[in-house]
């Protein structure tokens, strides 16, 4: 297993990288939260684009360093433009995100997460309810049942721990979990984040946006790295913010001031704890 | 008619329950401020979930406690979407919003209006000239020649008075009217409620934001102090916000923390005056 | 060619006008932006629609004063929506800005821009790679070989002079470049536009707002002194929000607040030259 020294040391490489080298990461993504993942993809230092047809997710695909697929709200297009965008990813072998944000409602994303299941995400990214509900769908783990309300979780994060490391074998990429303390794992270690803030389960796109931040990092560390690296400074930012914040409208400025403001020293420094999966 | 000492208490109850039991109110609602809606219901206390596919739509107004229907910003898909969401909605026995934006523009979201009229939306919200519209257009009152200029109103709140207490004797709901002094009515009651913003009508999203809001707390009162409870806490915090606010960017930011601030008492304790319809 | 002085008057006209008739600029924008679009549009004075539909498009285009179309995320039906919209614009003589983002990148893209060259663009507004493309794609100078990356520039405003004053030529409008100093001209003139701030590119949304800011003074304006306004506004108000912000969050917040708060003096002053084209 690696050291936390080493980890750290990868951590600040992805983030240095990034503030060097102004990667882009495309996205497919929902309405909502569109504006805030691509203000924090620009806040760490990425650059952000955003397309719905099929077409152009092939050619957004081939073009960005890594991309970011989001199925929050779906449009009949994206059942076209969803598995296009993940098959070209997978053939040309860009790392690419996946948040299977409200897993089990609805036929069409059903649908479209059984055929993403191949193109195998380079890190997936959801709550604890999603997580297990999509190990669950694609057979790998339990019964997938869960206890998904809507876009919210309503199991704990260690609940969802054998869901992830059996999601993250299959795809032999990453899982963050997003909880009070996240989790993150590759299937061989098991990373325990420490941070955060209340706040964050009060504005909408928190979980996007460290969706479309896990993407750009992609472009520059391995899954495991990325995926810390992203949860680290989200819950850096997010423990900074709400110090300076008197309700959701302020956090959500400060949290972007922070998200650009976190030195690479800063987050890797963010506390975290590892052991064997 | 009921005292204003039984309205504040009925107010009062409303937010504690919203702020216990974080309840979640779906939407189809329009792109411009789709996630400033979220925001607004989830710094209230509630949850968003939203959607735009026939199918999800009628799951989600399945799942949650009430729902919000803003046609702002239509798609062809939406001449499915909506009038399914209404028709389940209705049979079920959920509460609901209707946000007739810009009424009167194109021919299908007359076409949509038209069928929805006997879904029975548990509280309508517009501004003065939507609400004459509306009326006229389901004729109940009036012959519906408003000013609708886009999403502007250009008629004053008493203007629509008489349409109001029609549309909330037609479903016996709830009729918000926004405009300088907010008209609240359920056909029996007319309640003016008082406070709000210059920098109201200088932000995207006020209005829309206020049906949102006024769903998530539909989930916990009846229509009436449901849309009157959201226009006093809309009336308070944009009081407080603007006080602090040096511009419409700041005032935004600010009525976000406010509109999370704010506290029963405070929302009841908010300026208003009752009279016979 | 006009004195600094007769355009530094033109400008405060432009402004003065815009606050006092609360002009309408429709707009087919897109999603990732289109709050902001709106925001900054309200905040100078104005006030916006968005709209999807092809009928909705007509309408919205011969009801407000001047249009706004930005063909950032397209949809299916933007293949007919803005066609009709930019046909139904020129008919009826009103002004519109168009901003080609992305030129270049998919199919749809092309076929639409090709569809809009005759339909003379009052303002095209872009950063110094898609001015480039646009040129280059309707035939007008260069080969269009530009480098763009998704959205971003990776081309020198001065190297899109040539073919911003061929676009300009052939629409008998105004050509805006986004850049370090930025260039607007009409064919004639070429002014240069100082301030702005390094911000500008760590948020996203400032070319597509300032985009649909030139559509407002459009209504009050001749294409180049509105494209200059709404450039000199844009850059007023970034140094002005800069120095007072500690990240991209508080960044934007201050953005929209300076520009409601500044003046038609403050604009008109905003540093620029002018020369012949």
């Amino acid at each position: 297993m690696k050291s936390k020294t080493e980890i750290k040391n990868q951590i600040m490489d992805a983030v240095d990288t990034v503030k060097r080298t102004n990667p882009m990461a495309g996205s497919i993504t929902n309405a909502v939260t569109v504006n805030f993942v691509a203000n924090a993809q620009l806040a760490i230092g990425g650059s952000a684009a955003m397309v719905y047809l099929p077409e152009e997710s092939e050619l957004l695909a081939k073009i960005g360093g890594a991309f970011y697929i989001n199925i929050g709200t779906l449009l009949p297009l994206h059942g076209q433009s969803l598995p296009i965008a993940a098959k070209t990813l997978h053939t040309s072998g860009k790392p690419w995100v996946l948040d299977p944000v409200a897993v089990g409602i609805g036929s069409l994303r059903s649908s479209i997460l059984l055929q993403l299941k191949s193109f195998m995400p380079s890190i997936i990214r959801g709550n604890a309810s999603e997580i297990i509900a999509l190990a669950g769908l694609w057979g790998l783990e339990g019964n997938g049942r869960s206890n998904v309300r809507g876009v919210d979780s309503t199991d704990p994060v260690g609940a969802a721990r054998a869901a992830a490391v059996a999601l993250s074998r299959w795809t032999s990429g990453a899982v963050a979990v997003s909880g009070e303390t996240d989790l993150v794992t590759d299937g061989l270690i098991v990373a325990f984040s420490h941070g955060g803030s209340h706040f964050m389960g009060r504005i909408t796109g928190a979980g996007c946006s460290l969706g479309g931040v896990s993407a750009v990092y992609l472009t520059a560390a391995t899954p495991f790295i990325a995926a810390l690296t992203a949860t680290a400074v989200y819950n850096l930012a997010g423990r900074r913010a709400e110090q300076r914040a008197e309700g959701p409208g302020s956090f959500q400025i400060r949290f972007l001031d922070e998200l650009y403001k976190a030195t690479a020293a800063d987050i890797a420094d963010n506390p975290f704890e590892i052991e064997e999966a």
